[in-house]
């Protein structure tokens, strides 16, 4: 039987969402093009991601090289830990992930050292899946593609891993171009890459992808978020560390998770909020997402909370789409050990802060004379000294190996009051990291319907259509001339220039019965077609036809490219798009 | 003296437009980040190139990945060919271009074998320019990054030099998703890559940088473009090849250009035409702007014509951004040697051509019987028999070394006149290929201003203004509160909200003079800044300065988002915007 993923690949190739890249070449596992629907629905989906996290929460996008140098990733773990145990096969010579291979086993085999992997492999006898030959020993297997900058091989360069590190190393500028406020937050849409093994997943899996990040650096004396409130009432499914114990997810507000406890505090809250709005809005059924925290042997030693969203996939079952991270201060105290850079900020008081300090002034008048060339060092040293070292009758100190002894009078000491107006501290991250190429296979999954549609003739005839919403399909109008006449595609094409010049991508197709034409556009997800027919010449008319009901409305040709545009961007009913037929 | 080119780049740092890549680690030449400012700026033109070749020429965008397999990169010669000579110095081991080292002692140093470079530079005595040291043998490095994909170094991987090649990787898919149908076109824009050998240009010359690309497929046969009329009478700044030769160039339109075959033909010139009113809608000054055609010696082998769009700069002369050139079938028939497969694309004739052909039909009955196991042979040689081979008493061949002589009725022959409805052919690649990182410095260059103005008390003082294009602008509006009051910032959030939801870029600013912050905000090109004050309170009524006149209305707040919407993307006068203060 054809299941849902294969009819969805199917669709992709032929209509062009995704296409295996190097096909003329045999292709290569883990690599995927966006053909042109793909790219364009690819894009969408970025822009409804940029308008949340730039244009609304203010978090504005960098774009730095994928290339980075080697420093970067020794600083972020990547050079020491990011790798998977490989075993090649010494017949056939093909590699496999040995953890994949003892996954029937043992529990946990991810937790397994290489040794530890070698072990299980030749204890259990397992052999090659491929061709039956023995295993070599286990090693680990670095996932940075890795490459060379400028000749020869004197300085590395690494493909990145994640689009985050950006945002740690412009760090010290982007606080300067905030002016040195906190909270603020750099956003970040590219490519990262990941050297798999063998990938085995399609498009779930790949070897070059597309991550959309946000690193937010917030104060970590409070976590709390302002537009907290707004959102709080919002329900979402959590599948919480609790709850992954007992098996079962609840359905419960923002508010009361952080309330409760089960969220860490409300900035983590917010992210979850915003996180669900975005994916919703591109097409994500709600009923199929859901909100799973790490549990605590999963989540990273440093992280203080950790939610990943989860779309359920009819092939692939629950898959993570996000990672919603508080980190605290390990990046930046990574990059700033690395980089031996202060990456603090210094934070105001609302009011000053008196604080009490004992200062201690060395007497030179009469250190001086009596000690010449040492005096400096005495003096260093007894500025050091707290205030009980003080209270005896003599002051007695050992430099370089020599012993003395000072009376009282060789220093004068006091308590004053200083007022203090800030500190520096290192900012904590919060981290919303999305998978892009993930989440657009989900909506071509969520979006896809076959139905039993009886329409201009076409007879009982299952119709496949794609119900993206508007704002995300990639074609977003078909002008459609009932018949293939010049006097009716006069008119099509004053359409079409028109729905262009507002921006709006339209496709022209005078080819098989209307009915025809309507059925290559729901295969695509196109929200509308416009149809020109004779009535057009008469009273200046054409058709809309709307995707998911199939319902037609008259309206105006004159204001079209307006009325498209109301009906995709500003939340238009299509019942007042025209007068129903 | 500072320059220009060190003012803009102390602006793009301090502002946030451009940072030095890995500046936390003390940079790397040939990488630069994109900035809040920048990053903005960069989409915003990206997008408008996406208006006009994607919405409305109608080519679609697709997205390969940027690691390419080696077949890619040996059918379009980068393996072969993608090179620059190379000379190692032997103490200090910097790498230096060997063909900058000798380019005042020779001509065209770029037409020398590495062999010739190795004796102009040992003849010459030529030395190390850091440290005086010997220099090395010079051998061609190839500039593409090399990287191997899955483990081991059992496949090499290569980061693109060109966004291009997968235009080309995908034809077949790309010429079913346009209903085998000539002329079509995609694009791409994406990163590329060029593993400079020590680049010296800043931002001119990156390692990593962003090319949009279009490849166009015509039939080779005809040339014409549809739209050309429209853009005919556009007048360019061409300069020919003879005109290079003359040292000057001419002002005369398309239409002028292509009938007197300056151009190759009307489909190169509409491809300079929309490559015109892009530069020009971005931002780039006309006068700064000439056509410069390669000269004979200069072009591909392969190139029916080509042309680059240059762009004048104060520190580095003209520089090329964009080329656009007719490859003829050179790509598609590369790849089709590569990949063993057939490129070609079936062009039906408009009416069926008839055409004469002789053919022969082998009498099996009597051919059969006789020769038995070597009928089959025999039939295969009288059938490639030409007419005249038939015209003797006896028709002789020789099989398997074999004599044979037949009578004439072992065949009949006759000559047929069949219809055919159309040909095969290879199309021809129209290539407009954009610089995106180069076109989006000599925006910062060309709308750069400074000048004397009195404004809001701010005396004297010169004042510094990029004068981009409302539309490219990466904030589009600021909104400040006269003072820092509770009742004045109240709408001023308002207004904010308001313009976010309809997808505005917008700051808030209530730091300083009113002065002051309109100063900092005309230093990044925001075009409208919206002031609230006291009379907000009274009529509900702001008032918006454009930046590049300063001029003021007092324009309604209720809806201020429309307002904004109308003068950044729908041409609306400022004089239409409100009232003149």
């Amino acid at each position: 039987m054809v299941d849902k993923y294969e009819k969805i690949i199917e669709l992709a190739k032929r209509r062009g969402f995704l296409w295996p890249s190097f096909e003329l070449y045999g292709g290569t596992a883990g690599f995927y093009d966006y053909g042109p629907l793909g790219a364009m629905l690819k894009r969408r989906i970025e822009n409804v991601w940029r308008d949340i996290f730039v244009i609304n929460e203010g978090y504005y996008e960098i774009e730095a090289p994928t290339i980075g140098i080697e420093d970067i990733f020794i600083a972020s773990g990547h050079v020491g830990g990011f790798s998977d145990p490989l075993t090649e096969c010494q017949k056939c010579h093909e590699d496999f992930r040995a953890d994949h291979l003892v996954q029937n086993i043992v529990d946990m085999p991810d937790t397994l050292s290489a040794d530890e992997l070698t072990e299980i492999i030749n204890k259990n006898n397992i052999r090659c899946p491929e061709c039956g030959g023995k295993l070599g020993n286990v090693y680990e297997f670095n996932l940075m593609f890795r490459t060379s900058i400028g000749p020869g091989s004197k300085r590395a360069g690494y493909l990145r891993p994640e689009t985050a590190q950006a945002m740690f190393v412009d760090f010290p500028r982007l606080l300067k171009f905030y002016r040195d406020h906190l909270p603020f937050g750099a956003t970040q849409i590219g490519k990262a890459y990941r050297n798999e093994i063998s990938p085995r997943q399609g498009v779930i899996r790949l070897r070059e992808f597309t991550q959309a990040e946000a690193e937010i650096f917030i104060d970590p004396r409070n976590k709390t978020h302002p537009g907290f409130k707004e959102i709080a009432d919002i329900v979402l499914n959590f599948y919480s560390q609790e709850g992954q114990i007992n098996g079962e997810s609840q359905q419960i507000s923002i508010g009361a998770a952080v309330n409760t406890g089960i969220i860490a505090h409300e900035f983590l809250g917010y992210c979850l909020a915003i996180t669900y709005r975005y994916l919703t809005r591109v097409g994500v059924s709600p009923e199929k997402l859901r909100f799973r925290q790490h549990m605590k042997d999963e989540m990273a030693h440093y992280a203080a909370d950790c939610w990943d969203a989860e779309i359920l996939s009819d092939r692939f079952g629950w898959i993570e789409v996000v990672g919603i991270a508080d980190r605290t201060d390990y990046d930046l105290k990574a990059h700033a050990k690395q980089s031996e850079t202060d990456l603090t900020v210094y934070v105001p008081y609302d009011r000053p802060k008196k604080v009490e300090r004992f200062v201690v002034k060395p007497n030179m008048a009469a250190l001086g004379p009596r000690f010449k060339g040492k005096a400096g060092k005495i003096a260093n040293a007894l500025k050091a000294l707290r205030q009980e070292e003080l209270s005896g009758e003599f002051i007695e100190l050992t430099i370089d190996s020599e012993h003395i002894k000072l009376e009282k009078d060789a220093v004068v000491f006091e308590t004053v009051t200083e007022e203090i107006h800030g500190e520096n501290i290192i900012p904590h991250v919060i981290e919303p990291s999305f998978g892009i190429d993930r989440i657009m296979y989900s909506l071509l999954e969520h979006s896809y319907f076959e139905e039993k549609a009886i329409e201009e003739g076409e007879e009982d005839e299952v119709r496949i259509v794609l119900r993206l919403p508007p704002q995300v399909a990639p074609v977003q109008a078909a002008v459609l001339p009932l018949l293939t006449r010049e006097k009716l595609i006069k008119p099509a094409i004053e359409i079409i220039e028109s729905l262009r010049k507002a921006g709006i991508l339209v496709t022209f197709d005078d080819s098989g019965t209307i009915g025809r034409r309507y059925r290559r556009n729901d295969e695509i997800g196109t929200p509308y077609s416009i149809t020109v027919d004779y009535q057009t010449l008469e009273d200046g008319t054409v058709t809309i036809r709307e995707r998911d009901s199939m319902g037609q409305v008259r309206a105006s040709m004159s204001d079209i490219a307006d009325n498209i545009c109301d009906l995709i961007y500003r939340g238009k009913s299509f019942g007042n798009a025209g007068r129903r037929v």
